[in-house]
């Protein structure tokens, strides 16, 4: 079954409003095994609407309608759509009960424009809308259907959870599974070539390669009216990408590095340090953009400038200029200095040159070097993470979160 | 003219990814007086790709296309686009040498998927993609003008700035006049009061309030076919706002409020640190997201824990134990010490409850208290901002910015 989403608004058009909801519906249609095949996003016009409903019609088998529904003048969906069925409206008395009770809670008085929201095309059924005044709408043209629900996020979910995804799953014969494996420090293209014979893995299986700057996922996605074969072919083709690119997977549930190292350091109770100089707060940013990272992230420190290395985490002066601030040497004792200072478990450092200017031909703008502490060893790694600046930091995040993962694996798990 | 956006990706249709581009696209492609009227989005699908694309140019005068232009087996719309123009491929050099460069300077060797990506459609212009190895490109077809970019918000950006919106600003016969006020720390009802008589404002300009967790921007534009009129029309309007919001408005140059006060600092030789309780480092990380931060800031303290307060800041333990760590005293006291330890002209501080969890009745999830130290005070106001984890350390680091700069201005600017 193929879908289609139109989203009205001109507010989407112009992008005053990110379009949300097609992502949300997207999502929600193909865990029950719907496809959609494309969104459209219009304007605020009848003859539009109309034309765009038309074509859906032609092509797909389900039409989601979002927005338009509301009380002003601007608002035509509705009309819109009396007009495609050529038919009258007719007043629904619950939605009108409901509209008056939501209204006098909030002592507002009510008005023809609000007694017009209970006021829907004669065809449809109505989809009760509790969270809002303009009700959702379902009709069925030709034994397509099509659901028209309002534009306001929190409504519109309301509307999808409690009728149209219900109604639609009892209708669906086909189960789908998807399973996106997130990976870090490896090109798409050198990822694409490690995996081998590609055709092997899509015999049954969708693979799509999704990159970013903090990495590639690889989402892999299976059908079958079957809900184990559907689940048997997703494992198989999971495995072999585990088999081939493990080192390079931090998570297959879409959690974010930041998230699997919170874990990682919470179930092994260890506690962390961060210090920072090229990525300037980043990383310290990320680790705590997760709920619960106090209990393991005890401090960070930007030392941007080469005093505040040299006072806060005691690296010499002649070791700075003698090898330079962006060293093997600095990232890896500051740390160690670090960690021993803080008394943590774990100390890790990023020292570089962001860009855009600072760059020499032995130390080019886009060089870190990421270091890394625990008592069982310190060292640094160094990475070209490229000249902008800002996606030298997330990239540089990204990677020196990625060390922290694969040390806590190597020290504290494998070891244990 | 009329515009079309077509979006390309099968992770946008599932949900995977929200499609940004659109807004982005949408509104910019609006500063220079061309309106979206419809934005499609489709699959990676030939056959549907060239419909889509005969249906845009049908409607619509300027048809913008973003991503499928990847290396990898799923991505197919630059053999679509050489499909509609029944046209074979040609090798761009300047392409192939960037490509080679930009892998080179990564230590990644070159694949024949790599070298596939300076292979464009003979019939295009190729658009210079200095941050990514797949270039934009540029069709004319019966006078109507057709842009494909890769889907990657940085790089899409950066062709749109650098190629696509010139190059029709160019053909434009209007005049449009665009300016955006920047404000932070009102509401958009309380701003949208604030300004007075709308009507006397739009008469002759367009306005649009653009509200998200950094504050409300201003939109303003005006076009007519007179380049005069248009600029007198803005700025009497620009003027106005002025006259009334002047206390919230950071800049017109779209410059985040980072670059404001970098620039403030930088101008008035002073030089800043940073101590971050719940804002983790989010504040010294959007200071050093500017290029030249490394002369005003010096270092950058992320103190999660109290013990980190107490040791980096000599936060006596009494203090901490009597007020509070989230406390007027403790945030005044942390901003004071860090300056006087740091040697810089000011310190700023921020300690609060980022939640979800961690709240009391006296001091609920969204509290945050910010601290600012100079010669002449020191001081910590007090906010609520919300109880959603990333939005509040988003707003919280606006309003530490927002803070310092109102300082700079009133202690080192207006004292002089």
């Amino acid at each position: 079954m193929k879908a289609e989403i139109i989203s009205i608004g001109d507010e989407i058009l112009i992008g005053q409003i990110i379009n949300t909801n097609a992502a949300y519906i997207g999502e929600k249609l193909l865990t029950i095994g719907i496809k959609v095949k494309r969104t459209t996003t219009i304007g605020d016009d009848e003859e539009i609407i109309i034309n765009a409903l038309q074509k859906a019609l032609y092509e797909n088998d389900i039409i989601i309608v979002t927005g338009g529904l509301g009380p002003t003048h601007d608002d035509v969906t509705k009309k819109a759509f009396a007009n495609f069925f050529k038919c009258g409206y007719k007043r629904d008395e619950a939605v009108y009960e409901h509209v008056k009770n939501l209204l006098a809670k909030r002592n507002i008085p009510l008005k023809p424009i609000n007694e017009e929201q209970a006021m829907v095309p004669e065809v449809c059924n109505v989809l009760f809308n509790a969270l809002g005044t303009a009700p959702g709408m379902h009709f069925i043209k030709d034994g397509k259907e099509i659901f028209v629900m309002p534009g306001v996020p929190f409504e519109m979910q309301y509307i999808m959870e409690n009728h149209v995804l219900p109604y639609l799953k009892s209708k669906n014969k086909f189960f789908i599974k998807v399973k996106t494996l997130m990976t870090c420090g490896i090109a798409e293209s050198s990822l694409f070539n490690l995996l081998g014979d590609i055709n092997e893995l899509t015999k049954n299986a969708e693979l799509a390669f999704l990159p970013n700057a903090r990495g590639v996922r690889i989402r892999v996605m299976t059908r079958s009216e079957n809900e184990n074969d559907a689940e048997y072919e997703l494992n198989r083709v999971v495995n072999i990408i585990y088999e081939k690119a493990n080192n390079y997977i931090y998570s297959d549930e879409e959690k974010e590095i930041e998230e699997v190292v919170g874990k990682l350091l919470t179930e092994n109770n260890l506690t962390l340090a961060i210090a920072e100089s090229c990525t300037g707060g980043r990383v310290a940013d990320r680790i705590t953009d997760i709920s619960g990272s106090s209990k393991y992230f005890m401090r960070g420190l930007v030392t941007y400038s080469n005093k505040s290395k040299t006072d806060l985490l005691g690296i010499p002066d002649e070791l700075i200029s003698e090898k330079g601030a962006v060293s093997k040497e600095v990232a890896s004792l500051m740390a160690e200095n670090l960690r021993l200072k803080s008394g943590t478990d774990i100390g890790i450092s990023t020292t570089g040159i962001a860009g855009p200017t600072g760059g020499t031909p032995e130390k080019p703008v886009g060089l870190i070097w990421i270091g890394y502490s625990d008592k069982y060893e310190s060292f640094a790694k160094n990475f070209y993470l490229g000249d902008n600046r800002k996606i030298f930091k997330e990239r540089a995040s990204q990677m020196a979160l990625n060390i922290l993962r694969e040390q806590i694996i190597k020290n504290f798990i494998r070891k244990k």
